[in-house]
């Protein structure tokens, strides 16, 4: 399984300086195995929670007990076969999701018992991996472990990113963010008016608009759910649309090419509009623009940036320090919930990074 | 209408050295005049051919006799009000099209009697312009004049920055072009065989296909009417697609999507399936793949290149001169016939750069 679990991260941290141990553990290891894909929205039965004996770590090798689970949009396209930048998970594999956890045996020099680690990728209660796979994060940092999941974790890193190298935001100019309240659309916006653009969030109810534009300093916000999309962006952004960070895809994607700017960028992070459906769904019926505007559309994910995460999170944390970054995580017990919970990123009704809570912190 | 004729090109060539005259004249200026917006095809009727007086060109400005008129896809975008990156032709101007002709009169120091100039955006015998806004051409190059308005002309730098500076082809990469055996795709290829790529034509006919693989060097071709794109594009490209050089959208563009490498580079330069469609178009089945890939689409018109024109036709003359570059012009006589021809663009009823032949060569 281990080759499976995902990427290494180069020390992102330097190391702690805690010593090997064996903690008591306990007997039964749950996992959640993904037993049929599922078609449409995830169904009782698509996944499995098995118990399973503990893995048992060997030379080079740390058992990890998981703490903090991340739910992520990305989970439904891993449980599906179709064409993905990482290979599907299998049916019959335990479903693969991102962890925190803490080590509670090392056989490995790279990691001691105790530390707080980053580079779980299994919907589970405990897992075995060589050292060097995991990344210890630094300790007294004063940021609650669940930041490392979120606003200082992989999702603020995609928000970086996709912002700053595809987006390009320069002074002044308009920047549309969907999902906005999201974990990673939350994080875009806040960046974008350090940037200093004009920020309109859109976003699903009232009270994410009240938030973003209230709490984060978004210039305006857009209720999709009870506003005309298409008018309201030409009312908000009078000087067009520049930048694009798109989370959603389908009408929405369609209202803001319609007031694309020439030469404006679209960093493409997500389509979760889409994920759950059964038929083909066809592109933006606005795909001329990018002809028409001289626009450019780039996909990415957070890891095609892993050689620049350090400096992503240094940056992220100093803006976090200095009170310009805020995040929101929306935690909910038991990993026994997990494919519940996951299909709250598909409605919507969640508030803030979604984690599942697997286990007690240290 | 001066201002609407188009750009200024920035003195891409040295000035001539002939001097003023004036030469005789004919009385009448026959027009193109768009008098309706076409639905769907360019029908009878949507354009109407007008004999106007002949313009007389005031202080500083030339009078232009028009030889070649160029004729391209976008001038069906030209006669919609769809957004776009220029101007619509508005209804009841002339229509909008790139020439090559003489000068005639000139009261401006920048250009001669008989100098051949570019710069002429109408479909009409005559036209009178500031001098600095037209682009006097370098004499005794041997290229013929057809050829800057194909292969070392504008045709030519669509290729040329298209597939350079957003497809930055790597020698070993695939890179396959739609409308290859078109003005653009035909040289978009064998750039692309100067760069090292393995290149794949996709063509309308057994010919077309022939002259690309055999003539142009083209590794293979596809015969889009009689094979099935998605299966031979999985044949011909079994290390996947590392750049596609976008002529045409809809199925093709689908096709292509499906074989996508990750970091694809997709320049998108025309999508002339749809230009004539009367209902909305959606964008690709396969747009996920952008995401899926991290794969980089970005529209383009050469004026986007405008400041590097002079260095992309040096190249272009460069390749040409050594052999390595050809192009094809298919010249149709007679203004009277523009409407009739320009739609041998959407059938793919020709051979070669489109060109009508208004008047003779000097």
């Amino acid at each position: 399984m281990t080759s499976k679990r995902g990427w290494r991260i180069s020390s992102l941290f330097g190391g702690s300086s805690e010593k090997k141990g064996n903690n008591k553990m306990a007997n039964v290891n749950r996992q959640w195995i993904l037993v049929k894909r599922p078609v449409g929205d995830i169904k009782p039965g698509d996944l499995e929670l098995q118990e399973n004996p503990m893995p048992v770590p060997g030379d080079g090798q740390a058992l990890v007990r998981n703490i903090y689970l991340s739910l992520d949009p990305t989970n439904r396209i891993w449980m599906s076969d179709m064409d993905q930048y990482m290979p599907p998970v299998e049916v019959g594999d335990v479903m693969r999701g991102g962890t925190l956890g803490v080590v509670e045996v090392s056989n490995s020099d790279a990691v001691q018992v105790g530390d707080i680690v980053l580079g779980g990728m299994g919907w589970e209660d405990y897992f075995v991996a060589p050292g060097e796979m995991l990344n210890a994060l630094p300790k007294d940092t004063g940021i609650p472990l669940t930041g490392f999941l979120s606003g200082i974790g992989m999702t603020g890193l995609t928000a970086y990113f996709g912002l700053l190298d595809i987006g390009q935001p320069k002074e002044g100019e308009t920047l549309v963010v969907s999902a906005a309240a999201g974990a990673v659309g939350s994080i875009v916006g806040q960046i974008g008016k350090i940037k200093g653009c004009h920020v309109v969030g859109i976003a699903g109810s009232d009270d994410k608009c009240a938030w973003i534009t209230k709490d984060l300093g978004f210039d305006a916000a857009i209720n999709y759910k009870t506003e005309n999309v298409l008018e309201r962006l030409g009312t908000l952004c009078p000087n067009g649309i520049d930048i694009y960070f798109e989370n959603v895809g389908g009408e929405i994607l369609d209202a803001v090419l319609t007031h694309l700017n020439k030469f404006a960028r679209v960093p493409l992070c997500g389509l979760i509009s889409q994920y759950n459906s059964t038929d083909p769904v066809p592109g933006p019926y606005m795909f001329q623009n990018f002809l028409m505007k001289s626009a450019l559309l780039k996909g990415f994910i957070v890891v095609d940036y892993l050689d620049r995460w350090q400096e992503g999170l240094m940056e992220l944390g100093t803006w976090h320090a200095e009170g310009k970054l805020q995040y929101k995580v929306d935690v909910h017990q038991g990993l026994e919930n997990a494919p519940e919970v996951v299909k709250k990123l598909f409605t919507g009704d969640h508030d803030g990074k979604l984690l599942i809570q697997i286990s007690p912190e240290p």
